[in-house]
């Protein structure tokens, strides 16, 4: 396991034994973003927050935020965004990214790796054939 | 701009004049799983389904169904998952991520740059010395 | 089937040959609401946007609205609020109501009717001798 | 204060001093679905896990599952459900009154107060003159 796979908890148990080894320079987005947030709350003392159940609560008061920015639009009145509307829709995309990164992080969760798996599993579960066209739930395919 | 960094709209309208030109081969997580959620979408017809709207409400439904997972559980218990959450939970984490990337493909919108320019933006709304150890909103603090 | 249950569309293609028929003056809760948005969609000519799935997503943000209020609290502080935070819940509870009195006009459906169905419902799901002291869901009983 | 307007904390702490005080036979659709509830939770032990906190998480879920059923209709298909799609919305929608029902006993607020006071206040936020028509938010009015 690479050392930028480790969940906080690791990295914090394993730092007291490898005091000389650093980091390696995170360069994927998700690790990027991860330490940045570490270092966000930490700077901030906000761990006591951030408990999954908490950080899952304001995942969903984010995502919804995001909703309300189209609830009274007509989905091709969502496709054609202003510049203003785009600005507001895309921060409160990040508050969910941000939120989602945080999380995985607290709980030692792979989100690429969670993402891939469930990809594969969709490709299963609405087979082309029978999903072609259709948006049905796969229970009733 | 890289190839990778366009919108799926972009992409369409730009293949019809640079043909020979190769995407290139994207390494980054968001890349990864944006190009993978176009395949997936192309091969399903199911772009006809994507609206942003409706992209919204569907990332706000996954969103609850993580909290579902938290919502009866204590703030401890909810950091320590047995194998078996944890497995559900992973599972829901990828499906909210991955309606954001859709979204956020659909949109034009990079999670990153948004995800980065809202951490800056915290920053200034939550000074250290100010929010050090505070769960206030800022605009109450 | 008294008046006061006609969901708003009976009652409009029923006034056409009734007209002399006045409504019952309604005492329950839930139809004088009914009655109240029906008149405020209707001075505004709102009508136009409260298609169900409209609804149900206005309902799902002032839901999350109203979870706001409560993330980072601990269990124990959301049981004591401040008189101003209860204002600020009051009105969400508000909101999520009236959007659900709405949608249950829009659609035809008793919410009275229906909420003594699920409470029938879930006596049968979650037998007292089994279900006693334990937060799992019926499917894990 | 009429007895059947008490929270439940009020109710709980007056009886010990008026054992011999009925309640009143409640016929309001709130007052009915609000002392169900409680005989339902009590029957159980389940106040236990019945925080604000967290029947605000769990209104939240059920709002989102009731928007599950709409997120890829169409408005218009959101119109004309199929009895079998309004079984299940009048589902959801009872489970969002039934925790809405209990979150305003736990609190002592009445429902049906707040919801007036909030018509009320949205006549004035979105006068008739102004607001026709129009899906704006009151502030861009």
């Amino acid at each position: 396991m690479p050392a930028q796979r480790r969940s906080e908890g690791q990295r914090k148990r394993a730092s007291g034994t490898h005091r000389l080894k650093r980091e390696p320079v995170a360069t994927d987005s998700l690790l990027v973003l991860r330490a940045a947030l570490r270092r966000f709350a930490e700077a901030r003392d906000w761990d006591q927050y951030h408990s999954p159940k908490n950080l899952a609560a304001a995942l969903c008061v984010e995502a919804a935020e995001l909703l309300e920015h189209f609830q009274w639009l007509s989905e091709d009145a969502s496709k054609v965004l202003s510049s203003e509307q785009l600005a507001k829709v895309s921060e409160e995309m990040a508050d969910v990214f941000l939120y989602l990164v945080r999380l995985s992080d607290k709980l030692g969760v792979s989100l690429f790796d969670a993402a891939r798996r469930k990809i594969d599993l969709n490709d299963r579960k609405y087979p082309i054939d029978k999903a072609r066209g259709s948006s049905r739930k796969y229970t009733e395919l």
